[in-house]
């Protein structure tokens, strides 16, 4: 009775970090960084709306839609700060790819591991374009859950190997360096932002308190250095000084709800940026000269998922990594829908 | 290595089904309907915002979320009148709850059977305040996937027993009266919808085509009735004659909603509509006289999935209707999301 209709294939946790191992995490981050400017280039076909926000006191619970008018995706995302501290994870995900034709879903996947590789693909992305050519060392601060996929996303897209770690808590900066140390980076653990941020050419910043921070004051940015501000990423959350935000060139994936939730929150709504699928695209420039302060204030968009989900959905067949998952229901007769539910009944001589 | 803190219990389509004789299909509806009862009283401490709905030639895809501050809820659900010839369903649904101080998912559901259920309890519950007292027999027009489930909302909570059916597609009146006519309903099969509504003190609507259509007209409709206009659900989907509109005391879920997407989308912005929830609280009168004409303008509100969601979550455990999902990822240490997964590794001496 059941027909292949009604599956949808799941990428579980399970699969998603099989996914990962079968293909190798820096090949899986070029390769995504690679569907993001696919998807970049075509930027103006895509559905755009703001993300849809449910704020508590605790946190956030978000759904993030987008289509390319054959192709339609979300992501159901939380973002808890307090989480941690009782065991869990700031930010889990999971997300959903569907035919636009049918409306029938043709993907669910976990994606608290494919956002954080999405969110690092997506850094490295930007710093591709904006970060200076000499650039051979970054600092990393926050070295919270997020801080591990960066550094390889980095190295994976630009050679990064020096990395420069400091959290508020030492024993985030030892975890991240433990992990990344293993494999083959060169590690300093700072005790300081300050003492991080020297002689790195790109600054990471990706830290999860719910509030305004400051981790980079005015005089700690250098001329000439790449800022990818990962953590200041939705209302009343930020981590850059508005000192550092107005001598940089900042740019941004979708204005409307950058101004919203990025760091530029603390700017004028007017304050000039620029939107970064122009540069990839070749219609606007990212740096143009060595001593300019570039600063890419990511909060994450829709398409960025939607490129993750549909690089995960071309290559789970191969890998194997999903199985199917009963979710849709698809009587033999589309208008039947009740006959399909009594003749499951367990009296019933019809049920299958 | 995996703990219980990364599942999330799913309710398949055959759990669904397995529920629904569990527990009795007559009886799920009156207690969806007394949830929704429940929630409706308690409207104002909702989140509420229009669905977000992505259009596109073919049909709609919408999402459809709320919180009561506790629980966050939201629905997936489809809308391709064409779908029905290519052998799908013309509306498919699954949704979720979670936790709104953690943002972890609770619960993860088809709602496609669910939907069906809620609609049908929904449009039941508006019946019993607005209906006329002595309804016995009730017209459905539009045969289709929606309509034995009104059929058997409407005898659990009104009583009503004798139905008129009628469709455009005789071949859905007859799948119909057939499924009904094993469950004890006095059925009539009707060939014009003029001949369906004579002598119903009900008149329920539940047609599919994304077009504006007249399945009622003015002539039609005689004083005293009650009108349960379920199809008319998206921008430039209607069913009832503006004509007919005007005649009624029109009484809606959410109206920014329904004046887009339900009938009164014809009606002029301010044409006055009473919210069905001050009804329900008391708050407001439903049917004053017995020549009113009532018209419940049903489009289907994110409460009614909310509370639909809510108590298949408070019954699968008794009924033992679902499995756990690997859905969350959840390393030991929430910011070690890393080496999760690296321990993950097929080669790792580490990996579970």
């Amino acid at each position: 009775m059941i027909q292949q209709l009604n599956v949808v294939p799941f990428v579980s946790v399970d699969h998603m970090m099989k996914l990962v191992h079968a293909i190798g995490i820096e090949r899986m981050l070029s390769d995504i960084a690679a569907y993001i400017e696919q998807d970049f280039r075509r930027w103006e076909i895509f559905d755009k709306t703001p993300r849809i926000a449910s704020h508590s006191l605790e946190g956030v619970i978000e759904l993030m839609p987008t289509s390319d008018g054959k192709l339609y995706g979300f992501k159901y995302v939380n973002g808890h700060p307090k989480n941690m501290k009782a065991g869990l994870q700031t930010v889990t995900a999971f997300g959903l790819l569907s035919d636009v034709a049918t409306g029938y879903p043709v993907l669910l996947s976990e994606m608290t591991i494919l956002t954080a590789l999405r969110t690092a693909a997506m850094s490295a992305v930007a710093a591709r374009h904006l970060a200076p050519k000499n650039a051979a060392t970054m600092a990393i601060i926050g070295n919270g859950a997020q801080s591990e996929f960066q550094a390889f996303a980095f190295r994976a897209l630009l050679g990064i190997e020096n990395l420069r770690l400091y959290d508020v808590d030492p024993a985030a900066t030892e975890k991240c360096a433990r992990n990344l140390a293993r494999h083959g980076f060169r590690i300093t653990r700072c005790t300081t932002a300050m003492e991080a941020v020297e002689g790195a050419q790109i600054v990471t910043t990706v830290t999860a308190d719910k509030q305004y921070a400051t981790i980079l004051t005015d005089n700690m940015v250098g001329a000439g250095i790449h800022i990818n501000a990962v953590g200041g990423d939705c209302p009343g959350k930020t981590e850059i000084h508005r000192d550092v935000l107005l001598r940089s060139s900042i740019f941004v994936e979708y204005p409307p709800q950058t101004r919203i939730e990025g760091d530029i929150q603390q700017l004028d709504p007017d304050h000039p940026v620029e939107e970064l699928w122009k540069v990839i695209a070749g219609a606007a420039q990212g740096r143009t000269d060595s001593s300019q302060i570039t600063l890419f204030d990511s909060v994450g968009f829709a398409i960025e998922d939607f490129s993750a989900l549909r690089y995960v959905h071309e290559r789970i067949r191969e890998a194997g990594t999903y199985v199917d998952l009963d979710l849709i229901a698809d009587p033999d007769d589309p208008r039947d829908l009740f006959g399909m539910l009594m003749r499951a009944a367990p009296s019933s001589a019809a049920a299958a």
